[in-house]
């Protein structure tokens, strides 16, 4: 199986991904189905192969606050499952039918206890992919920031 | 020397904490002093042993949104170090006078490749610190958004 692209396996041996690509497994989902909701036990984490998946919080019952579209090209879903205490910090929904990939939690981390420099080189990709999407996400409490700035001088 | 409590060095063993040790110089600075500026190459992570750092972001010349006060029990200044593009992410400057610790970029480096189980325990400790500092900047932005919300429906 032919791992898509994701931030978190650069620089990877291809040794390393076949071991990836063996505890992989390819389900299709509907359009509109939930993979997880936030706060819940993170025991897998997903590649899109084809389709969207869109990755949200709640905010109230009906209005969601968007955080971003994951296709093919452009990442993974669930990465609470690399990190303790082992939990979605946000709800993935298939915003169209897709086939996804998915490795289970215990089959990534005896994977990552038996090579540890797969292990250093999935935290080293997780903590860069982290500490942009925080200083993204900076940037626009910052905007934030200068309208409150701006209300309260007039 | 004694290390303070970090998050980035939990779980490290006691010979693994004393070769941080050796690579860790001390310093004295007066409050005010400017460590790094946002956006500058990152060569230097500090610890405080005691005082105070501020870590901001300057939103205009005279205007500075405060994003946390780093003091010796709760944390360490500068992870960009630890990350490419090897930026730093906010500015950072004294709150009082201080007496920090800091560690070269090229020394941590060169330890983390000659250890890679420390790598990993610094790299996973790094990835659960980012996680939850992303999820509550997320948290701060949902309240934007709700304002937002509720003034569009009104």
């Amino acid at each position: 199986m032919e791992l898509p692209a994701c931030y978190l396996f650069q620089n990877l041996s291809a040794p390393q991904i076949n071991s990836l690509a063996a505890i992989t497994i390819e389900e299709q989902y509907q359009k509109g189905k939930w993979l997880f909701y936030k706060d819940q036990m993170a025991n897998k984490i997903y590649l899109v192969k084809n389709g969207a998946v869109e990755l949200l919080i709640k905010v109230q019952d009906t209005i969601e606050m968007p955080i971003a579209l994951i296709r093919p090209d452009n990442g993974c879903i669930g990465i609470g499952t690399l990190v303790e205490p082992f939990r979605y910090t946000l709800s993935a929904r298939c915003a169209e039918d897709s086939m996804l990939l998915h490795i289970k939690r215990e089959d990534l981390q005896d994977l990552m206890c038996n090579d540890r420099e797969l292990c250093c080189t999935i935290m080293k990709n997780l903590a860069q992919k982290l500490l942009s999407r925080l200083t993204e996400t900076r940037k626009e409490l910052k905007i934030h920031f200068m309208n409150l700035v701006r209300s309260a001088a007039f």
